[in-house]
């Protein structure tokens, strides 16, 4: 049974509240149940993370990458800057795919660039939480 | 039946005698046959084109666009500067996603920027041939 | 009598389809006509190209350029990075002037630059299918 | 009868005595009366402003664009710099286009960015004095 | 009793007629008559110079300084490129307070940058016109 | 009667020990009740928040923002790069005025740009602990 | 005998017509002439071809570099932004020498990078005609 | 009898009273004294003009370039982006020496670039009022 | 008898899983070790604190320099952009010392930028462990 | 007779004991032979010169610019900054070709640039020491 | 009696056969032998030195600011890389003036750049070899 | 016995005279004797080279690095730009070490780049004499 750990960064637990015609209406609870059904269709087992703190997200990849198969995360804004989530990706000795709501490049400049994708396996954006989903998919395939 | 249409790019053709670090082994046609596996498995019918032209990849777009339900192209190294393809994606009626066999994000400086996925509805990258499979799926999943 | 060449580069067979706000609602065959009727009162006749593809825009600057009195060029998205039309606009024999429908400087950043401006007589930007009109009359006044 | 406005930036004052090579060889009145004659033959009513001073332009959009149809403006070097007189020109309830005698795409760097167009209908550069002639006939368009 | 110069620039003076969504509804006369009243309360002078012109704004602030005990200037579009303003502002003895009434960091690129700014006490932005009236207060506090 | 919530980021707890030529010599808890004395003048309420961790001061503008009426934020050094906190400021419901102490537009560089101020609805710099006062009685504006 | 493929890029063909100040007398067609000349004296096989289409550039040298043993090429214009021609010299099994008859680092900024040159094994640029006829010695040594 | 006109650009009026580690204790008039005195040992008649207004320094660069056989000119702030300067001296018939008081060259950044220079003969800077004397010498020599 | 901090950044805790050609084989707590083994022959004591979050280092920053007679950090990713750190080490009262095991300059473009470094007495870096080591023999020369 | 000058700049001297992938593993003095042999085929004279100062680079190559028919040189590092090089070779009154043993375009960025090229006649790159040699070829077609 | 010595860098031995549109006709003695004529006049005893090597022209720094009573130097093409001569020149204990005899400020943008000037007095360029004579009067006004 | 070369560049033969605030009041025989001292406890032998030279400091680590068993350079203001020196350090078959006097990294932006020190093992910055000292200390580690 293949264990997937999923990361999602700092506001995402706003998610509903925040700005929806970037990031859809659904909570991240709703979006999570969305993933998990798929997961149990697939026989994977999910462990979700949600931190706004830059150094516990650093933690949760750490830990999460010696428990699971593959990760996938969202480091939302600290996807632009942090070289540091970058690093603690990077040492990962599973696969990782990078994922995002919205297609962060049509969108403010500094949202084009991401700074973790680098150290990730690939990365999936602007499906809503298809994004999620298909992730869930990609680590099925590069983990087979 | 969904209909798809999917554009590969220039060099992409040359797929199996490329640098395999990158693209990996197989050849074109040999992707070609694992979608379109996937595609008969769901039911949907794919239009294949591949060219090196620019001209004609922008023809391609105007003219699936208008018989297909959704498009997956692959620009390879047009991603990096044809603004025409891009605003052939951007009067696309259908939804869109960009596709990459590699992760441009740990590649060159200039494969780092597609002028292309502000264009599209979104992008994967990094997976492989998988890359094209997900898109599928996630084209099933923004055309329901 | 005038003979002027009038050559229109990529997407722009789509007007009509593409978002109106920026391009206008009429198609390119509804310019031409407008174009025409202009023509003919100077006592002009036009020789009219449209391609997505950058090689034969080349192919008709040159051609073109040897059999008519002036050229108009819209080279649309190749206006931001296609060296190969300012080169081959460079090497025309007769005054050319290039233009635009919208006004391309209140655009996306990648619009505001135009490589093959330099190698123009003159440019026309803004003020849709008038701007080939008054392309026309400059052509008129140039070639005296 | 039509009423547009004609302003003339810095320098413009002079021509006949700048670089001929670039500006030609008439004097502002000799451009000057070879546009009232089109516009006499268009039953168009102009106003001249000529001013060295950015305020002292600022101050004829304000007034001008209350009493005209449409204004003209070729703000010689502020094209280049001024936000003032792009937020001004900005600020005008009638149509404007920009107009330079050269073409200023092929001529120093610095020349080549124009902060005013965007603040503008349209832009016409590069064709002299006819530049002014086909901007004259362009807001006869726009304003139809 | 505190004698406070107001100093506004370019554009200001159509202040009703510029786009309401960033600028509000108030003319600057409505504005100036908003401050007054407070200034009465607290017993304060103040007097008021506007000016589209760049030289005049330098006058003013050397003049003002002069007899003002601290001067409040919206250098309006001047803010982003006048560094003959900010060596004025940098000479003057008083303390010096630049106020806008938009947000300019949320705005395009160019008004991001205030070169003026580092040449005064501080700055205040985006609350409207009570970005003048804070304004007040403040130099009511850094010249106690 | 008002609710603010005032949040300081990182090194502010050290106000009184950092270099008192930028900072000044009060204690963040001096200047606290500086701006306590003037809140209860003005029958608001304040509550105070300090946290050298960019996490939590995420999780702080996302509980106050839904307690309070208004939020005023001295990011410190977040001010430069902290996207994370920008986009938390952004979604918030309720008003927010960025302040700092020093004038942040005379200093390095990189204090030069802030990146949460486009997501406030005004910024009050340099004015020492009177920014927070002027940004009290702007929330008072901004929230009648 | 050796056999080594020659692909021209854009304008190329317009040869003699060109500013013979930078490109020289010579029609391509004489050029090659002269290559051809050389060729037949070290007994080489040559094959010829032009485009100004950058998709049939990519074309020849996928096909031309499974036929001969080694490539001329002179890419003009698409020299400077042209990713795709680069991807396919970089995929080339046989070695590559880029060519160009003007120096083009003492030309415009533009002409003075060359994305293509990194794919090659080597470049000889500002020689005129005699470029090629190096390159052809340069071939005939790398593939000895 | 030689003829120089001498331009002073913002702020100039108010030496004296300006920041005296860079711009020394001496009044404008005081150093025009100075001025004056090696003239008149030197034969030369001098027309000094100040101004705080761009357009008013282009009105005596037109004005005094007629009527004197060379200029000498401090542009002070406007030396960093009066573009329109810049043409009115490059319009100049006789020869122009720009000066300044201070080393322009060990001050910020946006001083340490003159856009009017490239339009002078030859600049002195970092000398304080020798400059202007130098740059008299300086025109007795280019003159003769 | 001094007292040394010993602060160690983001993924420095994995030492030993990371890539070995970087950072080498040994642990955090086998470097720990080597050094204590050198602080003991000094007569140091030593205070270690290891994390991925900023601002618990910003914390240990400010509770270690009350503490301890100097400081030896290893900002690890957070060297590049967490000007929070750097404020704090600026605001230091005793001797720091940054250090990295790597060359951090013949790495990627931007770990060869170091926001810390200015705010540090002197950097030490690329000799593994001995970096840490050798930092404990400078705080020793820079207190006595 | 034709009298070629070679030279050759820093750490060329160490060629054999520098990195072999790169530079190949002939010495200088190797590679000299090489290009000898050819020239006595061809009856050229050569004059070596070979040093890692800056300084005796230029009196070489004012020195052998005045004895020989042509010059080859190899500036190595000092290609990338020696703009005092590039103006001794720009002075030159004889051809001059800069010539590399290394594809400078796939290496270091700093190597893509070459500051000295610009004041030659033409580069050849890439070749290892055929590079030298295309390079006598070169400077006979040119002196013919 | 005024001892200066005047520094002449790399190529500058080569006047009179460079390029003299730019740099005048008069061999580098023909210039010192002015210098002189103007030097006995004003009783000033001048020291020569002229070196193509940055070492030399360092070594002469630091030997004639011991002996003289102020330098004049024309760095030529160091003045736009060398920080090493700019630190010499930072050091001396006597007045310095850069020279040149071009406007460096109308060539080429490198040229435009002076890393020397900060570390001297003042700059005089564009004057022909007045440019040395007016560095001369000077030199005699600073150390007045 | 451990053999070290120790070479410094430019202008550091006039430590003791330069400004002491950052490089100290040693004069560079001072700082000598003190590692001397060093190097006699710890029986290594030191080789001193200075030179003002780029040419010099390349023949010395050519000549050094073969004699000695690590090398200390401090490049002075040459680490800012030689790239000769970089590639002559690059070619090193010892351990070498960059040493600065003062922090580089908190001086003018042009002393924070090092061109040199990708091409060493290690840099140690800001500890005036002590980096030196300790230097020897890392060749003595790395060469164990």
């Amino acid at each position: 049974m293949l264990k997937i750990g999923i990361i999602n960064g700092p506001n995402l637990n706003h998610l509903g509240k925040r700005d929806k015609n970037i990031y859809g209406s659904l909570t991240l609870s709703e979006i999570n149940q969305k993933i998990k059904h798929v997961a149990e269709k697939e026989n994977m087992e999910l462990m979700f993370v949600q931190s706004n703190s830059e150094g516990e997200i650093i933690d949760s990849i750490q830990k999460l990458s010696s428990q699971a198969d593959g990760l996938i995360i969202n480091p939302a804004a600290y996807t632009h800057y942090s070289y540091a989530i970058a690093d603690a990706l990077g040492d990962c000795p599973v696969p990782v795919i990078e994922v995002h709501l919205s297609n962060i490049f049509s969108r403010e400049e500094f949202r084009q660039k991401s700074v973790t994708a680098p150290a990730c396996n690939g990365q999936i954006v602007g499906l809503g939480y298809h994004s999620y989903i298909l992730a869930l998919y990609g680590l099925l395939a590069l983990t087979k």
